[in-house]
């Protein structure tokens, strides 16, 4: 047994990343006891797969846990963690400045920096991954990119013990990594979103574009996506492209198509 | 043995799809017999690798053979087809206005129409997928999507020899096929390309993205694009997407950036 082994954890939040990640601890041995979220279904929904308390007052959070994970959208972070602070300093020692001595606080978002949370041991624990709530997510093979002054040995351990990919990283570099995969995942899925209205209105089903899109990301394993790159963008054939560009019947859609064209051309040319 | 079995083919073209094609149809117990380019090195590259006649005259291409395969850039396929047209009437029967009653000429232009051949017998033969040269593309499970008024069957059978799946579409969805495969593909790779250039610029390897990535298009087998979109475009988290903004160095960067979110926060409203 390692550090982080059998943890009693509670999740601050019950959304995406919440879910898995949680459904994904406690295969891992771990206990979550509580999950809060502002709105009362959506605690009682993951409560409910968890076997645990649903709360939705951040006063009813417990103070006897040794982890909370703090997985909320990024502008209400910084509040939550403040009033989570507020409200379990209340509980431990009225009058005492220092809260989280035995227990540790993470959050789990790319883009924010370690010392939004105002805890003296905290952490952040970042599994790289897109998340829906319905999609069961095993974190085996998964990057998990963790930072904590005071509990790295305790978060890379608890990483592990899921079998995850662990990755110490600097909240500077941690902001990039995230911008990179809104590119890599968000914006992609956007691509594939595009393509499913186009065939669409021409009654072309979505599946047979599967293997085109499966292909593009096993490519990239072993060519750079700069030599993966093909298309009439990259061969720059000016025929084909403005043909295309009269067929798409929306404004916006004709603009990415030309944004995107020339960005090709001027990395790959 | 079905129609399309042990077909003797040319091919015009020695490019990406033209050198996958070719290899999958020589491996399917076919015989590529020559192989043209107007660079010579190309036609020899491929034409070694299939063992065959490399030519880079098409006036040197044989009118023995049962199909004419052409794979050149969408811009030139109308003149070439038209050259080759010429040179083998004046093989086959000198003053004859017709040619190609006994062999099949087909493109593989996804956005080309079928008319731009002007032979007797003509078709497409337009396999979706991304090809690289180096990377080998086995044919089994790919769409192939066939269009030929007098060989539709002799086409189908072909495709199915290689393994392929095949779909007739007729020239008109064959063009809107082909602009949302450039979305699906050539655009989701860009993304993943400007994903490499920020992840680079900061010193962390493009491998970490990988099974996000891989997560991202076997999504959207079990859900739609639009139920998988995940991100601060999706939860219109403006906190993040001002900071991510900020964080990209570069005019255009910045311009997809909020010109794809806008869009998304359109589509899922």
């Amino acid at each position: 047994m390692g550090q982080g082994d059998g943890m009693e954890i509670v999740s601050i939040g019950a959304g995406n990343l919440a879910t898995q990640l949680c459904l994904a601890l406690q295969k891992s041995g771990h206990r979550v006891v509580q999950v809060f979220s502002r709105t009362e279904e959506s605690a009682a929904a993951l409560a409910g797969r968890l076997g645990c308390e649903p709360i939705s007052r951040l006063e009813d959070v417990t103070s006897e846990a040794s982890l909370y994970i703090l997985s909320v959208r990024d502008q209400v972070l910084e509040e939550v963690a403040c009033r989570l602070y507020d409200s379990l300093r209340r509980k431990v020692a009225p009058g005492c400045s220092r809260v989280g001595a035995g227990a540790l606080f993470v959050h789990t978002a790319g883009s924010m920096p370690l010392d939004v949370l105002p805890m003296l041991r905290r952490g952040v624990f970042y599994p790289m991954q897109t998340f829906s709530k319905q999609r069961e997510m095993p974190f085996t093979g998964l990057p998990v990119f963790i930072e904590s002054p005071s509990d790295a040995g305790l978060l890379r351990g608890l990483a592990e013990s899921m079998g995850a990919n662990v990755y110490e990283m600097d909240s500077d570099s941690r902001r990039y990594l995230h911008v990179a995969a809104v590119f890599a995942c968000n914006f992609s899925n956007h691509m594939y979103d595009v393509c499913a209205r186009v065939l669409a209105r021409h009654g072309i089903p979505f599946e047979v574009m599967l293997p085109l899109i499966d292909e593009t990301a096993r490519k990239v394993h072993d060519l750079t996506p700069r030599e993966a790159q093909t298309g009439p963008a990259v061969r720059y054939d000016q025929t084909v492209m403005q043909r295309h560009l009269d067929m798409l019947d929306d404004d916006d859609l004709k603009q990415i198509y030309s944004l995107l064209s020339r960005h090709i051309h001027r990395y790959t040319e």
